[in-house]
């Protein structure tokens, strides 16, 4: 039995290069490579972040691997074959870059934005490549903040109602309607928010470029400001290229709340 | 006007001194004054924790200022009258500390245990004191690691089902049944986990003193882990007399999980 290779998957924070956790500094101190999972969405940008932090924080000469993100349907008829196909693929692809990019005993990390938990498939492919069996691994996961931690510290406003539940959820499942029994919702992965249905009296919190330099903010009565959080994403994302942002929908004001 | 009081509401993450973020790590370095709302439920472990870190990270001579919490009812009738009236007097005590133990342009720190967004009175806190207006502050949020990742990277799972949502709720809002809509509940502030009707083909991921050399950690069928949770909550919770614990629950295999 050859000693396993050890993969981190390390979250990284949402962009600030502060947002890395003194746990994820160690982590990454000594690693020999870096596994780069190529999501075509990805921007310079966002490969300026990562190297940055590779740069500060790992003592040791590595190896940058790029792995290739397999195409993609782009609205599959079967969302769920697709997606599985999709992560079958990529487990194929970063199990072959494992097996030869290194070597029994070396330790590689995968960067990963934000916390690993949070709608990243990165746990779901390590677990279809151990199912395989083929290669001798062993995995540590070490946690990043999240974008939605990141936007409630931002607006300075907590995620739950008192004693109330918080839902994540995302823009596709938004647009179903609000979900029931919860009066606090964070919504990941809106392309298009349109705010459509949607109780004009909720409070609204939204950023996009959490974390980065190109920080933006808006906030107030869902009636008053979604036409101008509309706008706003749409100039942004025209000027960067590419957007990325999350919101906070909360009910009622509080009791108590003066 | 006098030169306003700087506050910093700085997560810490789950126990683990190494879940401090580097944002965290630089936040601390310059304060003045650490406050501490001495919850009485506070155990002589968790101010070791934040012992440590004040210790390892404050670069200057700091004043350690303990604000004492106001009795709270154990089982109130008006659970939103009460929270309130003890949000209030908090508030009170609480500004009373910065206005004795900090001078106009020094830097208070309160130090939050995880991610000072998720089921955490400070933010409200501070609301109530600005809403005053009878001191000058500035406050800024250090988001920190929740025990919701934390809990996640530990088992190496992710929170949300390919595309599906995630609720993060309360032991008393779990009593009243499976929320509606979702396939992934977070449960924290359970105080007695009995898993009664709920499905025992859910699967659940439970850990305690997450981050901390304690951590236990169980996961399984439902059906088949639940008295085990129970009994090895129990013990633990006998033998360190308190415990701090947090469990995933997952509704169905997924769609291609092999
Ligand atoms: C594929 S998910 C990954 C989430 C990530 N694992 C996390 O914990 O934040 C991408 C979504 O996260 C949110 N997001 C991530 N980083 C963000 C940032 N810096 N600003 C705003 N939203 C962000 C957006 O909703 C985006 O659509
Ligand atoms: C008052 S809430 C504070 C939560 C905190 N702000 C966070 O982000 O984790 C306390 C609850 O958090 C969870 N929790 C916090 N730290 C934990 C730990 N180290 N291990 C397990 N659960 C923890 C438990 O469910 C506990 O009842």
């Amino acid at each position: 039995m050859p000693e396993p290779k050890q993969i981190r998957v390390v979250g990284i924070g949402t962009g600030d290069p502060e947002h890395l956790t003194l746990q994820a500094v160690r982590a990454l101190r000594d690693v020999d490579a870096v596994f780069v999972l190529d999501k075509r969405a990805e921007t310079a940008d966002l490969v300026t972040v990562r190297t940055r932090i590779c740069a500060a924080h790992i003592r040791k000469p590595y190896r940058l691997v790029t792995v290739a993100d397999p195409p993609r349907a782009r609205r599959p008829a079967d969302y769920a074959a697709t997606v599985d196909a999709w992560h079958a693929e990529r487990a194929e692809r970063l199990e072959a870059a494992f097996a030869e990019s290194l070597a029994a005993g070396e330790v590689g990390a995968v960067l990963v934005w934000g916390d690993p938990a949070l709608y990243d498939s990165i746990l779901r492919i390590l677990d279809r490549i151990r199912a395989r069996g083929r290669l001798a691994l062993t995995c540590e996961i070490v946690p990043g903040l999240s974008s939605v931690s990141v936007l409630a510290a931002r607006h300075g406003v907590p995620l739950n109602t008192i004693g109330g539940a918080v839902q994540i959820t995302t823009g596709r499942r938004l647009a179903a309607g609000w979900p029931a029994g919860v009066d606090s919702v964070v919504v990941m992965l809106d392309g298009d928010p349109t705010f459509a249905g949607l109780d004009p009296d909720l409070t609204v919190h939204w950023g996009a470029y959490l974390g980065s330099p190109d920080e933006i903010l808006v906030a107030g009565r869902l009636g008053a400001v979604a036409d101008e959080i509309r706008r706003v994403r749409a100039e942004a994302r025209a000027r960067h290229g590419w957007i990325m942002d999350i919101y906070l929908l909360v009910r009622r004001a509080e009791a108590g709340t003066p």
